[in-house]
């Protein structure tokens, strides 16, 4: 049920940008949790200009290689639980594909359970 | 004043596009409803390493006709309304331009009234 | 902390689209208000037939130069704040690059404070 928009820049490998949403579903998985076969990812792809970032804020140095991951997932998760998710997706890109975690800006939007249609205009 | 995202794989034709978006604007001026001049819609075709689904979700087969359509609109439709509207997209679409009534997943984004301006910095 | 993202046609030159982006961080600032600093961007430019809209709607005139701009942001701001955050940006934008005030649409979604993460899997 999560949908994920996953923003970076442009001249990344298939592989890297493969290790990125594959490092957001596990940390879903692993965190809020959601079942694995969950999963509805568009990642995009930015030229520089079209990216646009401080390189500095709330003392985080931030670099060309951010990315940006928005979820809009169904209200019920706590506060506790979106935590884990951020620190888990952190480690995990930390891992693979080597993403510095201060270049990491996740943002949820919650919306409602009736809000979603899994296909066939059920829901 | 939904604003309407819809994402889908490369390679349709213009007209399979617009299709999608006639379809998915007339299911809502049928469903919810809303005036036929209100309409903003942005469609973003991504590469299928970039729009990234489970073949099998809740029992529905998803391929690479998946369409991801994302509604933001204000506060107020009741959840038979929107059940309306998914119905209606999915027989729509179903009908023109011949979208499998699987792949189509519906996500709705409430948002306050106060939450628009609509031109001229007004709202 | 907001998540702005600018959706525009095809076809303008790089210094429109940072008068334009710089223009819409300079309004936050000035209204919301926020810091300086806090500026997270996503700009994407669409073909005329994948940027859809009505050419008249709610008494206003439509163009194919026509910008949305959709700002996720955290709950707080009063409808105030909003208002004259709308008023400025159209202001401002007009003024640089030229965008006339009937082509901004403008879209607020409000999220809670708990939901960003802004870097180290922090928050």
């Amino acid at each position: 049920m999560p949908f994920v928009r996953i923003s970076l820049r442009h001249g990344t490998s298939l592989e890297y940008r493969r290790a990125i949403a594959d490092g957001v579903h596990r940390a879903m998985i692993e965190a809020i949790p959601i079942p694995p076969d969950d999963r509805f990812h568009v990642i995009t792809e930015h030229a520089p200009d079209s990216l646009i970032y401080d390189p500095q804020y709330l003392g985080v140095h931030w670099s060309d290689r951010v990315v940006l991951v928005q979820i809009t997932l169904s209200f019920g998760r706590k506060p506790q639980q979106k935590r884990k998710l951020n620190k888990r997706m952190a480690e995990i890109l930390a891992e693979s594909p080597g993403l510095p975690s201060q270049d990491l800006l996740i943002n949820f939007v919650d919306t409602s359970w009736e809000n979603w249609s899994f296909g066939n205009g059920d829901g």
